[in-house]
């Protein structure tokens, strides 16, 4: 490759990085970042944090040879930047499309994205593993995880850094420290890192450096040397005494995230130290876009049907999230007891509103879900009726908080799951699809499914006042869809449509829509309290000799299977047709989605004209 | 209440411990000590735990008021001196058994017992919600969490402690450090406690308290002037820079355990300071009783049958545990890939064999089991064959990073599931009832589920060798029970013993013995490999009219539900009944928990006996 024609489409390495010089990395960097907002403006996906992460990727790729080193971001919503270097240039236009680029890392995608990302929190542990992997096969290449300072906030980061610290390998965790996690980051971890963020002050630097070389055996001598004679590296120093120094790493920060060349030195002295070494590195979420560096919050996440206004609560206009937030603000307004709790998500889940109107009551506990329950079942047990609301995936965090600190002693939670059922462009990691499964193995709890916004009103009313122990409410992503006339009852309980039909549609959330439109010969039970099941729907179900069941959610273990196994119980013995996906969910459309797995009312149709011959079953 | 005549045995209330001098209060721990030492002995349960907080637990009672102040034992297995002072004397005896005083901290037990406990690192994420709760109604009063050095090593305690550093309230976090979890303590942050610990240099400890007191609006003041007249207060001064002050607690510390003037004057200082204040207490594991002194770990928990020899291994000796960790060190003597992987359970899961064999393969990961299988998933992605072996119950913390981290990328990783099923006197919080409904909810998965220490074995090979993706291998609490001639098959699949019957009864695990004993006028077909059902399986079930079958696991969500959706599909429509528990399961013997719930050979006759007249069905 000639260097004077570098550019993203012509590079076919990431190797082939090292050999740029510095005003080659700039122009390629301002590449990266027309092609990630280009890319993002049409396809949706995460902006501020990619454009945040452009100079770490290009030093860390100079400095690092993947996938003989292990590169894992953590979230992977700020690895476009990678990804553009590693292969994926002529296929990004792709991105968060059916069969296309993820907006996440993904190892089947490419080698070079050595672990799976999605949730938070997981690089240390994940990066640990392999460092450790190589370790025992005597492989001196390197393990780093690049992970946000929002990321910190969750206990599984702290159970690998705990773990690491005392470990003897090549681990690197990068620290992408950009204030935020996805609003404003919380937590008494992020007050302390931006306290280290904002000194300057690196005190007597340089013999700290030599002091910390000079006591680390055999390499230590050579990197004293590399950094004596390196000017930049010296600013790159041990500070003194960090959280992470007591931690047993070495401390290398804070670097400037977006200066190539400091970026540089700091990972090739940490590459040489080769013992956990922890380096600090200050970006600026969404640099070099202007709106983004003003409100990086609000450009976190597009949608994607395009550029939206430069308004945080654009998100979730009109939809289950904001519906659910204002229902909050209506039952809190009447009842004082109410509390919510949000794990890093108050405009995503639609809490900004009861943040602002009610903020003693409201309750940012950072990326912890496992202690956003155990927490609320602590307000519980004080008195007061939390509601935590997350999504549906990350709820997954919180599987033993709710059984062994809420369920067991019966304390008084709401649950709300947001981007219950699809997620769309997200992907695997982000669909909603088992928290059904999940929480119909919790003894005693409640869990309803409302298909409207008022009908989301009404069971949060009634988890709150009509239920005790753990219950849940779930709601999908997005908006209302259709609403139809006769059908359309609020309930919180379910609706049957009657028509004098044999066959029977069973289905609930937001694809009962669809089966309204779609159902021909059936009538049509519409579930909103899917558990535990009433003997009245076991007495409904009886009645009829075919019954298909419709789920946007696991199959195994969902309300289909439960069903079932319930009316068996009850004698029944007719036809019994299960629609609903099985494993893992790719990433497309919502559309897409839907269609695929049978739930759309087209697919719904040709189901219940190819039952009637009596072609499947269950 | 006459001072003179104090014991447990007249020690009406908690609150009656304030009007006691020095002198009495120490006879009383030399009274709880023998009551404890006395009871577990016969009773079993931990010992080296709550000998080592028998002061910190008086002191507690004498400078708090209980149940207004709100005492939160995380884990609660250092609770028995609380229990005794709290009005549990009387029924002390009763401990572990059947309707008895629970091994921890039960809210229905007693008021005192302000939160449930029995799983680790759950303390100050319910005390936050408790004190939270208290300052929305404007009580003063304080939620105080008392949390061991080994339950730090867990993500959710870090969780808690963010959100806590930067609340305004009176919330107090205790530190219990005695170094150990329940094996040795590991992880850099115990390493960074111990560095504390040994620190006697209170350095310029008066004018740093009064700097901080006097920087303390409104009752900065009055604290000032008691503790400048307070002379043992002096010692319990606040360290400098702390990662507790870090996170934006007061330190005070560390303190004595065993010395209860001085923790009075910490707490009574930590009480005064109203705000999060962080207390760290030194205490001796088993303290008062020289054996667990010298060797805490072999006295952390006492088996029911009564004292055994000084000797960490005897807990496992002659047990699926031990059989695991023995049948692992042969696997890994063919393969160096295998590696070994722990949440501080290296005895009690047996792998102390392959820790000794193979240290540089062996990982004790501490009381982090989202780590651990994240951790897992990277060694896997690193070419490397891990084994986990976690508690039934303790794998509910992973039920995310399974999910996540590991099955979505089909990464192979091999689970040991340790106690399976019924764990008999520990209660509700500890039954491995959940890990067979959770894991069949994870895509992918490969569950066996073996009988004998042969089956055991093999079906760990087969995991290794013959799955990809996750597997889970689950075996029970103790050791082999009745092995049988002809039907003790060895197989990693199932086995089925026919005699022309009409009727079928299934089951796996350890309660196949008595099926086998029970079965009359019945087939038996023992299933080892649970999930995926094969279709031989369905098969032979859809040979039989009658299906009895018995499951040693929450009957919600688990095999037998699972075995009966997948026969409707098949056509199946016989009779099919299903016994096993529904919903959390109380402290009991083993014996008892198999006969309540239908699973003794006596009651499964009884079942046989009752259903051929039809009467109940699923």
């Amino acid at each position: 490759m000639n260097n004077k024609e570098i550019s993203l489409k012509n590079l076919t390495s990431p190797h082939e990085l090292s050999r740029l010089d510095m005003r080659q990395c700039e122009k390629l960097c301002g590449e990266i970042r027309e092609n990630i907002i280009r890319t993002v403006m049409k396809n949706g996906g995460h902006l501020s944090s990619n454009l945040g992460t452009v100079e770490l990727a290009v030093a860390i790729h100079r400095v690092f040879r993947s996938p003989a080193d292990k590169i894992i971001w953590d979230v992977g919503h700020q690895a476009y930047a990678h990804k553009l270097l590693t292969g994926r240039y002529d296929d990004f236009g792709t991105l968060r499309k059916k069969g296309g680029i993820s907006g996440f890392c993904r190892p089947e995608e490419s080698e070079h994205d050595a672990f799976i990302s999605g949730h938070s929190s997981t690089s240390i542990s994940a990066a640990l593993g392999m460092a450790e992997a190589m370790r025992l096969d005597g492989d001196k290449h390197h393990a780093v995880a690049v992970i946000g300072d929002g990321a910190f906030t969750g206990g599984l980061a702290y159970e690998g850094l705990n773990n690491a610290g005392k470990s003897n390998n090549n681990l690197i965790v990068i620290l992408n420290h950009n204030d935020m996690s996805i609003s404003k980051n919380v937590g008494a971890f992020a007050k302390y890192l931006t306290s280290i963020r904002g000194n300057t002050a690196y005190i007597n630097a340089k013999n700290k450096v030599e002091y910390i070389l000079g006591n680390t055996p055999i390499v230590g001598e050579p990197i004293k040397k590399v950094i004596q004679t390196s000017k930049s590296a010296l600013k790159s120093v041990l500070y003194h005494s960090t959280m992470f120094e007591d931690m047993g790493f070495v401390y290398l920060g804070p670097i400037d995230g977006h200066n190539i060349s400091e970026l540089e030195d700091a990972l090739r002295a940490a590459k040489k130290l080769r013992r956990p070494v922890f380096v600090h590195v200050n970006t600026i979420k969404g640099k070099g876009f202007r709106p983004a560096e003003i409100n990086p919050g609000a450009f976190h996440a597009i949608p994607s049907c395009g550029y939206r206004k430069n308004n945080p609560n654009n998100d979730i206009k009109d939809s289950f999230s904001e519906a659910a937030g204002k229902a909050l603000c209506r039952l809190a307004a009447k009842d004082s007891k109410i509390c919510a709790v949000t794990a890093a998500m108050k405009y995503a889940t639609g809490l900004q509103y009861f943040a602002s109107e009610y903020p003693e009551r409201f309750f940012d506990v950072g990326i912890a879900e496992q202690h956003a329950v155990t927490f609320a079942a602590g307000l519980a047990k004080g008195g007061r009726l939390p509601f935590f609301a997350v999504y549906s995936s990350f709820l997954q965090r919180s599987y033993d908080q709710i059984i062994h600190d809420a369920s067991i002693d019966r304390a008084h939670i709401v649950i709300g799951i947001d981007r219950a059922g699809f997620s769309g462009e997200d992907g695997e990691t982000h669909q909603g699809i088992f928290d059904v499964p999940m929480l119909l193995t919790v003894p005693g709890i409640t869990v309803f499914s409302p298909s409207t916004y008022k009908e989301l009103e009404l069971c949060m009313e009634t988890a709150f006042y009509r239920t005790d122990g753990v219950a849940a409410v779930r709601y999908p992503k997005g908006g209302e869809t259709l609403t139809f006339g006769a059908e359309d009852t609020v309930s919180y309980a379910y609706t049957l449509t009657k028509n004098g039909n044999r066959r029977l549609a069973v289905g609930y959330g937001r694809i009962i829509h669809n089966l309204y439109a779609a159902a021909e010969n059936c009538d049509v039970l519409k579930l909103v309290k899917l558990y535990p099941v009433e003997e009245e729907i076991l007495r409904i179900c009886k009645n009829y000799d075919e019954i298909f069941f419709f789920e946007e959610g696991s199959r195994r273990g969902g309300i289909g299977e439960y069903l079932l196994t319930e009316l068996y119980g009850k004698g029944y013995r007719g036809k019994y047709f299960i629609t609903a996906p099985d494993g893992f969910i790719g990433q497309a459309s919502m559309e897409e989605c839907l269609d695929e797995y049978g739930l759309s009312a087209e697919k719904m149709k040709a189901i219940f004209n190819n039952c009637s011959e009596d072609s499947i079953e269950t």
